[in-house]
């Protein structure tokens, strides 16, 4: 379906499954930047999603000036008039990397949703600027988004509550914290209600990056991908709400830094297979 | 590989995802005391996994006695000269259930292996008492059994900790409180050391009856099946210890009360397929 020629329709997109306020998670953080492609790249930073944006906000100014951001911006929106404001998309029209702190994802949509700032973003990313996030700030990335379930048993109907996200991605749908908040359950609940989207289980100190249809697994910790596009079988539409769910025949797949995935192919690549065809910049990390 | 008449080479086998206290889980309690066929059976309850066993005990003399038992048997074994004890062997062989309580399963197997208690239990199974466990109860009855191994990240090399179980039931490795505590990537890391053995996650409330080479799912909870057995690639032989795991396809089945499984045919059974073979004594809970 895409033309041959591979033409990078916009920039980087990172997502990351949370816990990057731990200090070996410098690693994926510094990779963000280097996804840029300067060497002192502006980061705007918006913490819309956190309860507590001047103590989120000055984590991460310290760690991108440590990691080399040549200035690192405080777009402190939090409400909607905010979101329209220009002072705030000037911020993110300069930005070279925006980075969306962890919280609740639903404040990011509900402040977001509609708004310039969040024009300005995809306008951004369009002309190639990075656009990464941590936990709620990867979970809005995808065009339907879980804010919400039960991690000790989710494969139950309804109990995986989804609305729109941003939509800066296709075909997937993100869950973070996975592996250290058990969260399989969710992702199997969602696969189960449509398994036509790849269900990206990101653990703690993991990333992903997703470039076309192929998505590159970075950082100390798991990626887990969870397939349904093969179930056998599921009672999921003949339940009435909270009973239990069966599903048969879900593929799963456990990726490491190095690891990838491709979503046309829907089978994983090893790291030989993405090194012949490497998205790093000239001055990566290495 | 088996003969084609069906005889029932032992009594009924049950494994429980745990939080049998909770009192909707007399359900699965009463179907353990239907599987023995007998309307008043004599109970046997193990509680050497228990470090308050009188406690322990308490509750399941209740609770059996309240659903139907003639005689709840104390049989604590505390330590090895216990279980070469003649009372405890003589509770053993009136028994009609034999139920294993939670705790750490790696005291059962250290005081029981080996045993005159142990053989009593296997003798009473194979002349058709029921053997059912709960939690560490469950975990005993494979051949290989885990006792440890962190929810959070176990896709590592050697974070899963297994050793011989009481050998119950061949081919599997069950995992109890399996949603509740996120374990998913424990069944994962045991699939890529030896993809043969299927994995048999039990959530809480939730149980399998081993009847051959078919496992039926009751109770409320869910059954997760985690099978190995086309994974297409890991490098778990290639790591050292405590790093971390990749495994590509491995297939999982969500099963509830009423569905099944076929061992030899690695595929879920419905509900209709079972009924058809149903196993259920006369006097079953309906």
């Amino acid at each position: 379906m895409n033309t041959s020629v591979n033409v990078p329709v916009r920039g980087p997109l990172v997502a990351i499954g949370g816990a990057e306020d731990k200090s070996h998670d410098a690693h994926i953080l510094k990779r963000v930047l280097d996804f840029s492609g300067k060497s002192a790249p502006v980061v705007g930073v918006i913490t819309t999603a956190s309860a507590i944006p001047k103590d989120v906000f000055g984590g991460y100014q310290e760690g991108f000036s440590a990691l080399g951001a040549s200035k690192v911006l405080d777009i402190r929106v939090r409400d909607r008039s905010d979101a329209e404001a220009d002072t705030f998309v000037a911020m993110i029209q300069q930005a070279d990397v925006i980075f969306i702190s962890g919280g609740d994802q639903m404040r990011l949509t509900n402040i977001f949703g509609g708004s310039k700032a969040l024009r300005a973003i995809r306008a951004r990313h369009a002309e190639g600027a990075v656009v990464a996030g941590t936990s709620a700030g990867a979970a809005c990335q995808s065009t339907t988004m879980i804010y919400g379930g039960p991690a000790d048993d989710s494969l139950r109907k309804g109990a995986v509550k989804m609305t729109a996200g941003f939509g800066f991605v296709d075909g997937v749908i993100i869950d973070t914290h996975f592996l250290e908040r058990g969260r399989f359950s969710r992702l199997m609940e969602v696969g189960a209600t449509n398994p036509d989207h790849l269900g990206v289980g990101l653990g703690e100190d993991a990333a992903v990056l997703f470039e076309g249809d192929t998505i590159r697994a970075f950082g100390p910790g798991h990626v887990i991908l969870i397939d349904s596009s093969a179930i056998t079988g599921s009672n999921v539409f003949d339940l009435e709400d909270g009973e239990a769910v069966t599903v048969h025949n879900v593929t799963m797949h456990a990726l490491i830094d190095g690891y990838g995935y491709s979503l046309s192919d829907r089978r994983v690549l090893l790291p030989h297979e993405l090194e012949a065809n490497s998205l790093e910049p000239k001055n990566a990390y290495s």
